[in-house]
């Protein structure tokens, strides 16, 4: 690393290029450290350390002494610790997952073809003889497949205490199929994948991702297990649209639906809290749009975005509980780095998060969040109309049209009106089976009225078997993670009640 | 500015310093222009330029093209088209304010000084002989004095509907002063101004500012007015805060306390979203710890701050209404750069916002805000007890000795609890005078249970003249801008009406 030659308070200002020609008015002198010896000397990405303005002493004193910022400091540290190499792998984050591979061309909604692909995927309990008594659990934006601990991989998953045996999701009674969502980074393909075209990752090579192609995907894993019909398509968040999704796509091959702080189309508001997300990533320099693998990956951006969707998973009257007006270090002065224990907290939400998941996937899944709506048309499967691509050979360059724009624009263009009303109403009419849809009153990011919107359109569609419940909880979207009485019960009323329609 | 010398679709990744060791791995190519004729060529900071990676035609083609980003590039875009020469001038953006100047020395509530502060300030209706007919407005946290045109401005201003003669704040009766706060960069004292003590831009040297600082400021320009007691102080959201802070530490000098979208304590949520856009902008690089003003300033961090802020302001019921689920263009295929209505919205706003206000002053500022709690025992005024300061010159280094911490820490370190209850009720119990607090259902960023507080404590520390209403009103925290019938009608109702307790 690059050691400055002037003491460390003097150093002002670190830029990330090179400075003004105006650099020296006002008593303020520039040191040009010269960026070749550096890129010797270092030989890696150091922008902070490029050029610095440092204080000129001879001019006269300031009023007052320029403030610190630590927070800014470990970020530069944590990126200086990191060895510059390749990005870690993400899907050895996250292991004892088995996979499927899929070894066809997979063409998705809005153009775009996949030679190949994998779904990592886990599984507890036992799948009975008749193959009848299979859930498919969908996840949340950033999770893996791990929802619940097992012999491979004894950590807690996600869903630790909502699955087992007498759990809500009972493993006595049902096999369990939690996959990672195409797109992701935990064993599924995704941007952080190899493309077998050219052998580099896809980056933002990878397609538009759909909830709809992420559920075909994992349809494809259900045909190789055997799997004709599941007992249940359940998920919260994300899987809450996926397992809407699932049902309405393949209606005879689910029993039942679970949807919990889901939503049958983004609203504007979840779409401006995501977009900030994508905005705040996409801007960090390290980004490279996408072509990060190989150098320092956005840190900071993964970090930023995190502190974001915390805030969006959470409720107020929680934190008000949790952290009121606390400081971290009530001793020290206020400061605009990170003081009040609410801020340390996020900090530590982003930190945790960013060397944990591929960026490239955050954007992909959070874009295919905003896309996702249930009505009609649904968008039909590109696979089943190109029967082209199903002749190219694995590890070739594959030659399927990329269509833009796609034949098929399945985002609406018109506002909510009687005439979406009804579109909706429609694109959810085979949902005839069973659904319980849940939706919690503190929630902003998925608002309780997008369930009831759910739970209303499947009942004015004919559906005679909605349950929906309206939680008055404190933990906001997180609640599904949390609230094992009220989340859990109503979980397993509904798989295990016996059902005559 | 450097052109690349390969086409511009081979541009894969614009990085902002010097690539990864690993660059070369996977097909790719890394090629380095030297930073030394960059610089030679430029004459300014230019970091995405450095070095680039190109796609090895050699290889064999990826399964896709890689999408394009034409929102960062729009981001460049800006800043190339900027001269690279000093930032723009805040306190020219507002014209035809007047300007008080207190030339003694000013001491903050955390430590810290200032030698001499301005503070901008506009005036409409007459003062009466009896100078008993003003109405102090205190401003969001980025307004400028500007809130209703005149002859020396005729642009609308930030309450232009609001302010004027038979107008909820009646022109016909009242002098009504509007000023900008001691901080921000429209004419008042803030870290853009010169410091005289070196001739230099205060930046991050610039004292962390609270809440009550802000009013002992607006104070000395009542005494230079002439002006013993107001009629009142007025204020919506930060200014809310402001409002009831005039009356707490003077309430001899304030006849009736308007409070609108306020709170007497920022809460967790609140924080936390400002906290979020505080990181955004520290984290761009053209920050430099502050000491941006001769180079590009931070326009990306800001504009990303400002689309964060955006949607603390506004309500999910207003964009479903306004925006829904339309897109900006249909025709096109979806993006990860703004595709819905609603990005395009928090875009623009971002974009108008970055050029307009200083950066730093948003950081103290919102800093300010999350550190406003009314709780007992107010910070004592650092002026009064240390009377060494007075004695300096003008435009000398001041030497009054900054206090780390500070002897005061008004900072609570406990979460709410009911001796927090007491405390607050405390107080708040020198504001004996008519009150009204308005609180908005939709807020998120004040909640209206925050509203509520206020006037409960009130009530409970012996106030008999507190007014609350709770607006059900779709425009969330930006209501108090927008709703003329419903927060006009309450702010005429308090101010003309005869009180008789």
């Amino acid at each position: 690393m690059f050691k400055p030659t002037v003491p460390a308070w003097r150093i002002r200002s670190a830029i990330s290029g090179i400075p003004s020609k105006n650099a020296l008015i006002l008593g303020e002198r520039t040191i040009l450290t010269r960026p070749t010896i550096l890129l010797t000397a270092t030989g890696r990405q150091e922008p902070s350390y490029f050029a610095r303005h440092i204080t000129s002493a001879s001019t006269s004193r300031s009023s007052n002494p320029a403030l610190s910022f630590p927070c800014l400091e470990r970020n530069a540290e944590r990126e200086r610790s990191l060895d510059g190499g390749p990005e870690p792998a993400y899907d050895k984050i996250v292991s004892g997952y088995s996979t499927y591979h899929h070894s066809e061309p997979f063409k998705f909604v809005h153009g775009g073809v996949l030679p190949e692909f994998d779904i990592a995927y886990e599984t507890w309990g036992t799948l009975n003889a008749a193959k009848d008594n299979a859930i498919l659990l969908h996840t949340g934006l950033s999770a893996s497949s791990h929802a619940k601990s097992h012999e491979k991989n004894t950590k807690d998953g996600w869903w630790e205490k909502f699955i087992g045996p007498g759990y809500p999701i009972d493993t006595n009674k049902f096999f369990v199929i939690c996959t990672n969502a195409l797109g992701g980074c935990y064993g599924s393909t995704g941007p952080s994948s190899i493309d077998p075209s050219n052998g580099e990752r896809y980056a933002t090579r990878f397609p538009i991702i759909t909830i709809f192609d992420m559920i075909r995907a994992q349809f494809k894993l259900l045909d190789s297990l055997g799997i004709q019909k599941l007992h249940a398509s359940v998920g919260s968040s994300m899987g809450g649209m996926q397992s809407l999704a699932a049902a309405a796509l393949f209606p005879e091959r689910v029993g039942r639906v679970v949807s919990i702080s889901g939503a049958a189309r983004s609203h504007p508001y979840s779409i401006a809290l995501r977009h900030t997300q994508r905005q705040v990533l996409m801007a960090d320099p390290n980004w490279r749009e996408g072509f990060y693998y190989q150098g320092v990956p956005p840190h900071v951006g993964m970090k930023l975005a995190r502190q974001i969707a915390t805030i969006s998973y959470r409720s107020g009257p929680e934190w008000e509980q949790r952290f009121g007006r606390k400081r971290a270090n009530p001793d020290q002065t206020p400061a605009l780095c990170p003081d009040f224990l609410i801020e340390t907290y996020l900090d530590h939400q982003g930190e945790r998060f960013c060397l944990q998941y591929d960026p490239n996937s955050l954007l992909y899944i959070s874009k295919a969040m905003d896309m996702f709506d249930m009505s009609y048309p649904l968008p039909p499967d590109p696979n089943v109309h190109s029967p082209e691509c199903h002749q190219q050979t694995q590890h070739k360059p594959v030659d399927c049209p990329i269509s833009h724009p796609s034949p098929h624009q399945p985002l609406s263009s018109t506002t909510a009106s009687p005439s979406d009303r009804a579109a909706l109403v429609k694109g959810l009419s085979p949902i005839t089976m069973p659904t319980l849809v849940l939706g919690v009153q503190s929630d902003i990011l998925f608002p309780y009225w997008q369930q009831k919107e759910i739970a209303d359109c499947l009942k004015e569609a004919g559906n005679r078997n909605v349950t929906y419940y309206e939680l008055d909880a404190m933990y906001g979207h997180d609640t599904f993670l949390i609230d094992l009485v009220n989340i859990g019960g109503a979980v397993k009323g509904h798989l295990e009640n016996v059902v005559t329609v």
